[in-house]
């Protein structure tokens, strides 16, 4: 069988099984979710040793020690998978949920009600624990799920997804809701962009190139997710001290995550003021930084190029510019954001109207650090991703986001 | 210049007038929307007489009499497209709506706000109304439009455009905020679907086959309009003179339109009772009957294939079946739907919970007509197309649809 046909099978099974779950009540689905954390656990010692054999075979093959460390599972992360689906189960059920609703002047009720997607596809990279947590969110918002994850953890994926298949089983649901896509080459995650019909949506998450790829190549709808060349801008009202605690959070709390900052903009009324702490702290916290003039003024900076402004980094290097004002970091931000996370540090209430306003990005933060886009921070319970474009979601996504609507239009023989 | 440079320039024109535009306030969008309709009043004659010249050029090309009728303006409908923009005016601005807030367990305050998508791409037939009504929908919720009409309207269109452009910049805003885009052939619309970047959402409006390629071309992100092969289905506990009404009225009152019927399913216990009356009522109204073996049964009904009941015949014909009960129209309807309406009629109230579950469509209406999915008919005062899609809209798409969100927080030096 070609990757195609075998995509499309697996692809058929999960849209048959996606019209039970998509009328499961909240019980079964959440008797589902804690069944298959049990499993998880009870299947701990098999699933660390099928990802023993993938973290073994990644070392053989000389993957970086950061790239392996995501692959890693412990008993420490199976229990935060186990977890996470006891957390999706404790959240409400968003399908259903009533939208919008109105008697028309004819007399005809209308209501806008949350439903499933249906067929979810999820492609994603080394770690393994979205495996668990893709699959909960997906069944808890009622779409069967199709798990494209890397070569790079496929013991592991096997293993958690054959238990909590087992686990579903065991709750009276089609244990299709849950599958694997077979295939490890490219042509798989070709065949799933192509299934346009059987897959309702598709979310990568991975990294720049991935993401591109699926966009650029997808005939099923995208939720772009996660590229993020975050900005913190410092407005000539900030308080300094304020904006050197968010500048140096936002750049160094985290490194390898969406959510941190990767340029720095700085108002030029108070650049004498504030450079030389920003850039002394941000060295002794080993950070790069790519300066314009101003900035470069000081020892260790380097140049900055158009393509450091664009860049996210993901490491300790950050790209930074003075501006004349709030008009010169909106249009910096315009012409090099992601559109993913943009904050200002301000006391000046206009200023940060403006701001506010004119910045067009999933996220725009004042007087914090970038670090708080994300679901959790958000108070979601759950996400799975942050999306980065206009369509149908942005910023992190949680249960609602998972599901699409539909009109209930209720009469009593009226025609036009 | 290739078609592609200048496409991309228009866009790249829009994006900048997409930027005064999305923190215009409602005051202004409104008085260019009037401004915009006084403005096609005083041109009538010239847009009258540019139409003229598009008619003429149709007619002498042998263009078939219903698509020259779609073409052709009159005082009546130059009317109706300024009164359209009048009314956009008049509807609540969805720029600014707070769609959730909350304050946070640290104190940060998250509110989710409604935004402008920035550019947002039409592609249509046709129709010189759509020129109008588009760019008021798009401009009241923000949105700098390119309009893509067909070549058959480019008189009509200019003429339109100018006007429109004419009245933008007495009032203030951009003209570059409504735009045609320049070129007549397949290439105009192909630089338009890759101009990912400066284009945020493409809405193709128009035949089956233009929508599909749209879909498929694109790697701007797209909402797919309109296909409809809508079904009714008359349970075995329907009231039989209602249905017969329903059934009358969605497949005759106005055949080409996307929410007419065009499959009709019997329940097998009434089929006795209701085929000869629904035969002889739709044969009556010059409906051809592509039907089953039961419907066979009945003069001058021919036997239906599977095309048929894939069909959107946009005409006086109809496929029908007989089936063994809900559970087979559900199944007949996940097969050859389109997704766009389905009805039942019946007054088991078991039997129409089970249909609105489990029929996966952009409505589900019950004990009445097909042709109630219509973005006047729900009262949204505006649409742009109906989604048959399960991102991001579906079903009328009126003002909140054309918008994106972003998340705004708020704190006073909060960090991780």
């Amino acid at each position: 069988m070609s990757s195609e046909d075998a995509v499309r099978e697996v692809a058929g099974r999960a849209r048959t099984a996606s019209h039970v779950l998509a009328t499961a009540t909240r019980a079964t689905k959440d008797a589902a979710l804690l069944a298959m954390a049990d499993a998880l656990e009870e299947a701990g010692e098999r699933i660390l040793s099928a990802n023993a054999e993938d973290v073994a075979r990644a070392e053989a093959g000389g993957t970086p020690a950061n790239i392996v460390d995501r692959l890693r599972l412990d008993e420490g992360r199976l229990e935060a998978m186990a977890q996470g689906l006891r957390d999706v189960a404790g959240l409400p059920d968003p399908v259903g949920e009533v939208l919008r609703g109105s008697t028309l002047a004819n007399g005809l009720e209308l209501r806008q009600v949350r439903v499933p997607f249906g067929v979810v596809g999820m492609i994603y990279e080394a770690r393994p624990n979205v495996t668990a947590d893709a699959a909960g969110i997906c069944l808890k918002a009622g779409n069967a799920v199709l798990l494209r994850g890397s070569s790079s953890a496929r013991s592991s994926n096997a293993a958690i997804v054959e238990t909590m298949r087992g686990a579903l089983a065991a709750s009276g649901l089609p244990e299709d809701v849950v599958q694997l896509v077979p295939g490890e080459t490219h042509d798989s995650v070709k065949a799933l962009m192509r299934a346009r019909g059987l897959v309702d949506v598709l979310i990568p998450r991975g990294g720049a190139g991935l993401i591109r790829r699926v966009v650029e190549e997808s005939t099923v709808p995208v939720i772009e997710t996660g590229v993020g060349n975050c900005h913190v801008y410092v407005d000539a009202s900030a308080d300094l001290e304020q904006a050197l605690a968010i500048v140096l959070n936002a750049k160094t709390q985290r490194t390898s995550v969406c959510n941190a900052a990767e340029s720095l903009l700085v108002h030029q009324d108070v650049a004498d003021a504030f450079l030389p702490a920003v850039v002394a702290a941000l060295q002794h916290e080993g950070v790069l930084i790519h300066g314009d003039a101003a900035f470069a003024e000081h020892d260790d900076v380097v140049p900055v190029t158009d393509e450091d402004h664009a860049a996210e980094f993901l490491a300790l290097e950050i790209s930074a510019a003075v501006v004349p004002d709030v008009e010169g970091a909106i249009d910096h931000i315009r012409r090099f954001s992601t559109g993913h996370t943009e904050a200002i540090v301000a006391r000046d209430q206009a200023t940060i109207r403006r701001f506010v306003a004119a910045v067009d990005s999933a996220a725009v933060v004042v007087n914090a650090s970038t670090r708080f886009t994300d679901g959790g921070e958000f108070g979601f319970g759950a996400e799975i991703g942050i999306s980065t474009q206009k369509l149908h979601a942005r910023g992190p996504m949680g249960l609602p986001e998972m599901t699409s609507s539909k009109y209930v239009v209720v009469g009593e023989g009226h025609v036009r």
